[in-house]
Parts: C-alpha cells; sequence; structure tokens
C-alpha cells in the first residue's frame, strides 16, 4: 500500500463498503462521544469520518491527536447508519474504522482555528497565512482564483492568441505610478526598474511582428496601499493585438470576459450586449466612468426649465458659462422622508444639498408635485420637467446645477444610494458597457494642459486632431465598466512617431524627454510599425467581483498587508552590509 | 471592408481566386523586373506574392515601398502560372494583383536585414531586437517557447495540479545565489528581495493544505552572466505535491516531460523508461551528474587489476586510502592514432594523461593488446581488463587513477569526447535519467560539512541518520538528466522541524540562523505539516533543448545582455536623484 494513501478524503462512497484504506490530512474536527472518538479528517479534496473506539490498537494514539495535526490512518470503511447519512458531502455515505494511526505532522497551540468561521484581526490572519488558508472561505477563493486565470488562458489561446513573458527586471516604464527600483550590482549606481506594466514590450512584441499577445502578467506599482489594491504586485491579463481597431479589441475581448464570468459567476445573469457609452456620456448618464449598469437610473440636463425660472440659485448659476442642472430620476421615491434622506447623503458628501421634487396623490386624488423647488419654478415647468424625466405619482426628482466636473462624482454617488435605496439596483447579475472616447487631455489643478489616461493611445483625427483644442481631442481609448468597477483599460496605439511626438509636445513633454523614457518602442517604430491596439484587464478584480470579495487581500495567496509588509516572511527587512557594499548603497539616516 | 485585412497573409489558396481582398503586412522582399514590381508580404502567419504593373493606380506607391515598410494593399487574387506554383508555402498557388495601396509604417534604413539569414554582431541584433525577433528564427523559437509554456501548462492541469501564484516581492529565499534586493520606499533603509525561487511558498501552500501545486514561476539569481544562464530573470516549472514519496514524483512529472518532448521534438526519439541512477553509479559510470545517456561508454572501476600491477605509478597510488583506477571502454577506438589523440584531450584538461590499451590483430592474425599500459602489466591483467571491460579486436580502453573526486570530471569528459569522436554517442534522440541519492552533505574547500545541494530535503535515515557521519548521509534528492544537461531538480522535503534543525546544526548553521532565515517555513511545520515534495524545471533550457540552441538568448523574448543590460531599453540606467531621497539611499562613490 502507499506510504500515505489509497484515498484521497473526499474519494470514499458506499461503493468502497467493506475496503482496507489508508487516508492522510488535517485533524479537521475532534468529538469524543465517551470512549468514541469521530474525527473529520480534511485534505484538499474532501473530508471523511473517522471512527475509533477502545477496541482498537490505535485507539491510544488517536485520543491524544489535536486540531490540526497531520495523521495518517488505515481502517476499513462502513456504511453509516441510514440516519447518519450526511447528503451534503461526497464521502457522507461512510465513515472509516481506524486500527492505525501514525502522526505525520503535530500542531502546536492554534493561533487561530480552522474549523468554524469565527472572525480573527487581520494581522493574526496574515501572520498565520498558512493557516488561514485551510479554512474554507479562503481555500476556495484560492482555486476559483486559479480556475479562473486557467480559463482565461484557455479562452486566449482558443481565440488565437499567444502568450509570451516579458522582462521583469527591465527599464523603468512610467504609467502614473511609482516604480520599484532594483539596484545593479554589476553597474552600482545604475538601478533597473520593475514594470509597472508591460505596456511597451507588448507594443514592441507587435512592432516585432507577432500578431496577437498575451499575458498573465505581473504588474509593480509602488502606491500607498488601499484595500482594493495590493501595494508591490499584481497581476493583469495584457493583451495587444496589430492590424486591428478599437470594435476588433472588442470584438475578441468580450467572449473571453462574458464566458468567464459565465462560467465562475454561480450563476448570476451576464450581459450579453455590453453597450459601447462615451466617456462624456457616462458621466452625464451616470456621473462616473465606470457606471453600475445594474442601477437603472440614467441622470439627464434639465437646464431649459431652470433657466429664467423662479428657483433663483440654479437661474443665476445657469447665466455662468459651462454650467448645468441636471437631474436624477428616482421612480418610487416620492417621499419626504426618502428625499429629505438623500438631500442629507449630498450634504455629507460635501454639496450644499440637492433640489428635489416629488410627485403625491392629492388630497383630492389628482396628482400634485411637492418639495420647495416645486413650488419656486411654478407648475408648468414642474410638469414640462415630470414629462422629461417619465416619472409620475410616488417617484421623486433630485436636481444638481453647478460646472458638471464639480458636482458630477457626487452625482454619481448619489445615484448609487438612491438605486440601492429604493431597490432599483438589481442584484446578482453582471451588467458590462465599454466607455469610449476618453478625453486625450486634461487641465490639471495648475491649468496645465496633461494626458488624461494613457499617453500612449492614438487620438482620433490623428495628427490633424493635434492642431486644434487640445482639450476637445478624443482618443482611441476605453474601458469596460462592470458592476461600477473598472475592469479593463486599453487603446488603440499611437503607432507614429510624428504624432506621439507632437501628443507629448503638448502635454509639455519636448521630444528628447520622450526618446528619453520611452526610447526602445519610439527608436523601434522608426523600422515598420503596424497599427495595434489592446488593454489589461485585472485579475484581482475580476476574482474579487466573481467571490463577492471587497478586499483584495482574500484573493490573494500571499498579500501583503496594508503597509507592504509580509508578516508571514517578515519582508521588508534590513539588508546586511555586505550587500549594500556590493551594490555601493548606503542608506541614509532618519534627520 | 475591414480597415485592414480581409485575410491575413497566410491564408489565401487557389479557392479564392477571383477575390477582391485586402493585405496587411511587412515588405519582406521587393523584386523590380522591369516594370513589374513582385512584392512578398509577410505578416505573423505567412507571406503572400503581390504583383503590380504600370498599368496599376497603386504602382507609383509602391514602387516606393522599402523593406520591412508596413502597407496595407487591395488587390485581386489571381492564379499563378502552373510553373510558378510554389508548394513549400500556404499561399503558393496564387499570387494578389495590388490595386490600391496604404503605407500604414514606413522604415528607416534597416541596422539588420529581415529577409536572409546573415549573421549580425550580438549587440545589433540586441539593440534592435524588434527587428531580430521579424526573422525567420528567433520567430520560430519565440513561438516554440510559448507552445512549449502552454503545453506544460495543461499537461499539469490535467495532471490534477493548480497553478497559483507567488509573490515577487518578498522576503529573501536564498538558493545559493544572490537576492536582488529590492529597496522599500514606505520602509526606508529595509529592502525586499525577488525570490531565487518560489521554494518557501510552494512548501507553504503544501502547509496551507492545497494538494498539487505548480507554476511557470519568475526566479531571479543576481548571478556573474553565462551564455546558457540569463543574468537576472528566469522561468521554471514549479510543482509541489503533499503526501508523495520521490517515486511519486517521476511518476506525476515523467508523463509531463515526455510528452513535451514528444509533442515538440521533431520527431527526435524519446526514451520512454528513465531509469533511476544513484549518484555515486552516475559519477563511476559517466563521471558526471547529468550524464549523457546517448553515449553508451559506461566507465568501470579495475582497481584490482593494477594492484600490485608492474605498472608502478597505478600501483603505488592504489597503496593510498581512497584511490581508484578506473577504466573509459572505447570499442572501435583501437587505434595508437585515436588514444594518443584523447590522451592528449586529458593533458589539454589538465591531467597528466590517460593511460591506454588497444587490442589489434597482430601479423600472426590473432589479437593483440598494445600500449605501453599492456606491456607493463602483462598478458594476464591485460587480458582480465578485456573481459572485464567486454572489449575486442578494434576496441580500447583509457586508464584514470586517483582519488575519484580528483579525475571523475575529466573522465565524464573525455567519455563525452571519445563517444562523439567514435560515432557512438546517438543523434536525434533524447536520453532521459532520474539521478537520485544525492549525499546530503559534502566538504567544502576548508574541510567544513556543508550542504551539497538544497538544505530542504529530507536525509534518507531521518533523525537516526544524522546521528552518524555527515558525509555518510542520503537526502531525498533527485535531478532529471537529459543529454548531459540537468533540465530538473527537487526533493522530499524536510518537514520536521527538529530534523531541520540538526540537519542545519551539522552544516554550522545555529537555530537562530535558520529561525532567522527562514522563519516563515519553519514556524509553519509547527503547526500540521504534511510530507511533500516536488521538483523544478527549467523553461529556458527545456526550450533551448528542443530548438537546439546553445545560447538562452536564442529562447527569450527580450533578453539581456551578457552583461546584464538591456541594449534596447537602456537598462539599468541612473534613477533620479527623487527617487534615491524617497528611498532614502546614497550611492557611495567609487573610490
Amino acid at each position: 500500500m502507499h506510504a500515505y494513501r489509497s484515498h484521497t478524503c473526499g474519494d470514499l462512497t458506499a461503493a468502497h463498503a467493506g475496503a482496507e484504506v489508508r487516508l492522510s490530512g488535517w485533524v479537521h474536527r475532534v468529538r469524543d462521544h465517551g470512549g468514541v472518538l469521530f474525527i473529520d479528517l480534511r485534505d484538499h479534496y474532501g473530508i471523511t469520518q473517522l471512527l475509533c473506539d477502545g477496541d482498537s490498537p490505535a485507539f491510544a494514539a488517536l485520543e491524544a491527536a489535536r486540531a490540526e495535526w497531520v495523521i495518517r490512518i488505515d481502517g476499513l470503511v462502513k456504511l453509516r447508519d441510514a440516519s447518519l447519512v450526511n447528503p451534503k458531502i461526497a464521502t457522507g455515505a461512510i465513515e472509516v474504522y481506524v486500527r492505525a494511526v501514525e502522526v505525520l505532522g503535530p500542531a502546536e497551540e492554534l493561533p487561530l482555528p480552522v474549523f468554524g468561521d469565527q472572525d480573527y484581526p487581520e494581522e493574526t490572519r496574515l501572520t498565520y497565512r498558512f493557516l488561514d488558508l485551510r479554512r474554507e472561505g479562503l481555500h476556495a477563493n484560492m482555486m476559483l482564483r486559479s480556475n479562473v486565470v486557467r480559463s482565461l488562458r484557455n479562452r486566449m489561446w482558443d481565440a488565437g492568441f499567444n502568450e509570451f513573458q516579458t522582462p521583469i527586471i527591465t527599464a523603468s516604464s512610467p504609467e502614473g505610478a511609482r516604480d520599484f527600483l532594483v539596484p545593479s550590482r554589476l553597474h552600482p549606481g545604475k538601478f533597473y526598474a520593475l514594470p509597472q506594466a508591460p505596456q511597451q514590450f507588448k507594443q514592441l512584441i507587435m512592432v516585432a511582428g507577432f500578431d496577437r499577445y498575451f499575458q498573465i502578467a505581473p504588474c509593480f506599482r509602488d502606491e500607498d496601499p488601499r484595500a482594493d489594491r495590493s501595494p508591490t504586485d499584481f497581476y493583469q491579463l495584457d493583451v495587444e493585438m496589430s492590424f486591428v481597431t478599437q470594435d476588433d479589441v472588442f470584438a475578441a475581448v468580450q467572449p473571453v470576459i462574458q464566458g468567464i464570468f459565465e462560467e465562475f459567476g454561480g450563476g448570476r445573469e451576464v450581459s450579453k450586449v455590453w453597450p459601447q457609452i462615451s466617456y462624456a456620456d457616462a458621466m452625464l448618464w451616470y456621473g462616473s466612468d465606470k457606471p453600475d449598469l445594474r442601477n437603472p437610473i440614467k441622470m439627464q440636463v434639465v437646464s431649459e426649465h431652470f433657466a429664467g425660472s423662479g428657483f433663483a440659485i440654479f437661474a443665476k448659476l445657469l447665466e455662468n458659462e459651462g454650467t448645468e442642472v441636471r437631474a436624477i430620476p428616482a421612480p418610487t421615491g416620492g417621499s419626504r422622508k426618502f428625499c429629505d434622506r438623500m438631500n442629507a447623503f449630498a450634504q455629507a458628501q460635501g454639496l450644499p444639498g440637492m433640489g428635489y421634487i416629488f410627485w403625491r396623490k392629492a388630497e383630492d386624488g389628482t396628482m400634485e408635485a411637492a418639495g420647495p423647488l416645486a413650488k419656486n419654478i411654478g407648475p408648468e415647468r414642474t410638469e414640462a420637467i415630470r414629462l422629461q424625466l417619465g416619472l409620475g405619482e410616488g417617484d421623486a426628482a433630485f436636481f444638481l446645477g453647478g460646472k458638471p466636473e464639480q458636482f458630477e462624482a457626487v452625482a454619481g454617488r448619489a445615484r448609487n444610494e438612491i438605486g440601492r435605496e429604493l431597490g432599483l439596483t438589481e442584484e446578482n447579475c453582471f451588467r458590462f458597457a465599454w466607455i469610449v472616447d476618453f478625453p486625450m487631455y486634461e487641465k490639471d489643478d495648475q491649468g496645465k494642459i496633461d494626458f488624461s489616461h494613457n499617453p500612449f493611445s492614438m487620438p482620433q483625427g490623428g495628427l490633424e486632431a493635434l492642431m486644434g483644442d487640445p482639450l476637445k481631442v478624443k482618443a482611441y481609448q476605453y474601458d469596460l465598466a462592470c458592476n461600477g468597477y473598472e475592469l479593463i483599460s486599453g487603446g488603440i496605439r499611437n503607432h507614429k512617431p510624428e504624432i506621439m511626438f507632437k501628443a507629448f509636445e503638448l502635454a509639455g513633454y519636448p521630444a528628447s524627454e520622450v526618446e528619453n523614457r520611452f526610447g526602445g518602442m519610439v527608436k523601434a517604430f522608426r523600422y515598420g510599425a503596424p497599427p495595434h491596439g489592446g488593454c489589461a484587464a485585472g485579475i484581482d478584480r475580476i476574482v474579487m467581483l466573481l467571490a463577492d470579495e471587497q478586499n483584495i487581500r482574500e484573493v490573494i495567496m500571499f498579500p501583503m498587508n496594508q503597509q507592504a509588509c509580509d508578516l508571514m516572511m517578515g519582508a521588508p527587512s534590513e539588508p546586511m552590509n555586505e550587500q549594500l557594499r556590493e551594490l555601493r548603497l548606503r542608506v541614509v539616516p532618519k534627520d
């Protein structure tokens, strides 16, 4: 017989009754029923119930076993009494009567139990990650992640993509975050960088003539930690294609992502038609470039009804250029109590408040509009607003005015809150949309023109478009939004050096700096570059959505804590003097 | 029609004759036959011949096109004249008559041609890697690598393994090479390390209860560059299993590796039976722990025939303890010329020379033994040697004496040389063997006991074995040898803290240092560790063997040069002062 097991702990069924078997695993739970031991033995594959009484030569040894000891047992498979059969587990029809036992790995007293689902402080969980990972939920999350990545790969291969590995110890490849640096021993004083993304390499792979690339790629950004972000390394499904338009990228990627959500979504509905929504529309309708489309609420511009109206605040505000009044329709929200609560929400978010109108049954049985706004603008304008928004009795609408960029974000959050509070937001589904036509540039706080997203995207209209107002230039740059999260970001790339230099010039980067920072790629574009584009999907985020987890550390095997420390392994740590000497580095004391 | 292509350059066959098509690709070759242009248009999928004459409105534009320009053409598919059909390429039956052309990406004068197979200096090839990668051989190598990795993954999944990603920015995990360090910005003065291998993490995954792990894992070792080694990052197929013996690991891994070599070996024969050879036997028989078994020569100990013989050098030498005389049989090597050449080979390798005997037909038609050695030891001993080695007329044998560790390596190289020179070494095949029972310890140059291989391997005989002579302890430690290369290395791990501390103590490491260096793993072993083991296979080496390449840079997409510089991307480079300030680091000037 095999040294450790004839079967796994998930194998044995009624068909094995009478068989002599050998099992190995962890002691999951021990129950001592007065001289009869019941032990749940656990391995990766399942749980098998062991039974041992005083007649067994193994009794004394087994009685000593504690939770999470690793043991090997030999025993006889017996059918359980019909009343004791557990149909919920694969091995629920049998138990194993233990005749011999060997302790393979004893356990000290546990800082964190494996059996049960009591909550423990994250510091304990991360320090003893190897115990936490034995728990059912985290074990399932890791298997989900492994299977999602496997399926992603298979789907990409089946779609004609090839996976290529790009360098990890390489040159700086700025993507807007900080680089992790790696000092060079062979060239002291010089440093490598870990890639924030394989952006330049995947574009070089296209220039090198490989048509369809993907990679489950590790990415490295030295960012300040957040719950939904790993402070060190994370993985993305990185994709690039040659000779494609934006729609080709969408057509290649949708079946992959949709398939993953259908396969691993646990039956939650997955939208089959993915609308393309312009960035401008997304901001107007949803107050977000990653809208949650499970929420049916769509905001509208209602400026005309307030211009010159009796509601002085909005009427006055609309006299300034670039201002608007927008409405958030709230079907079924037609009560003062609800409207006041949403108004308070807006105030908590830093706005002076949200005006509202709601429609209710008047004492005479007709419908009437209520709220201070309705009074101020009068019945005709109120009715025009109601008709535009398609609302009726029992509904409400909220109003925000000013320069859109000043209230859009709050409007978006209010929309979320309203949808949730009123139960309008669908549950158990995944709603996808491509957000397209991102602006190429934006003004930063100092009024300086800068790239608003990826500087490598092709401006729509090419070189000619760059000769006009930069703030009007749209890029072939897109995101995939799902349930309020950004799952994917991508673009059709700028493969023409002259357009690239012009694009950077507008953002204030002289040609010398472009050559200096992206020299490898720019040089390549001078030797026959194909039009190309692609995207990158966040693996951690996809798994979080599928596993319904809010914290990225629940879907990573060995995560850092929020201070970017590995509590289990003790990283980072002090280097040895010898190491610093070889690298010709000195740590500057804190002043 | 699609903006760039209706078909790829590998699609069109006689069935498409008469179709209007659009193609995009690189101008591979231009031939101007007096007013008629023939252009080979190339993409990832193939080459299509374009034709254009003065009647075409595209003629002027196409005439300007140079090698490696990226163009898009519209045209009509025509059957080639029967005499011009090229059966070697998929599109050899047709050509496309060009009516319109668009230049998508022009190319400057090429520093390195893509068409043709002229050799170029490696510096040029690495600086313009994106051009070099367009060449047929390198393109094919990259596709081979991609397909090998894909197949490895599928085979591992099919065998019930799950892939898990382990941290890259982590704690030091010493594997005998130097770590790459990553300074921490959030914890200035402290450093992360990039893993030399995921050794500790994969063992922790076993302790966490995942039964069968694999990963195509990036590994990082700051080593001085060599032709067959990447100076920064490289990939291994990393494998670990719980509740297994050494034979279980072999049984799991052989089908995967054998399958890969059968699938991608280009018809070269792959051995189906993989012998297990002890380290001691491998050193004796082959003079190497990674023997080339395509070579049938097996060395033997022949000390008894020289002890007390008339050949004073060996006879005297054998009076010292620990000495041996070994023979390298050389079937068909029975000429003085050959024997002298091999003797010179040994001298060039730093030995005083190799004694030899060869057997030839004497003038009287009988067989006679020739060479100085035969004379010295006399006919009886000579004949006994011949019988032991199973040699006959026309054969030879070479002899080396001393302490085996002093001549084994040269004996191994001489064996290779003899096998090759005599044409005894098989070609077009892959011969595998597991090398097992590696010694746990060895004496270093100072006579100190140290680990000879992986300190994490379980000593055969457990704690008890560690109480005796350390140099006699064998480890559950194994390699897979193929054609003279080490493809895989692995072991059954030491999962018992008390045995681990003892093992390290013998090698001179106090418990405190074990806790300090491997604390995360050792702690985990105290909370219920399963017996486990595994191995790691070098991906680059596997692809090199399959592609028949000698240089690792031929199988890596974007390799470093021998000085660990990326000539294309310009890495490593000077950091910005701001970066060093954030990390609280200062570069110490050269003294």
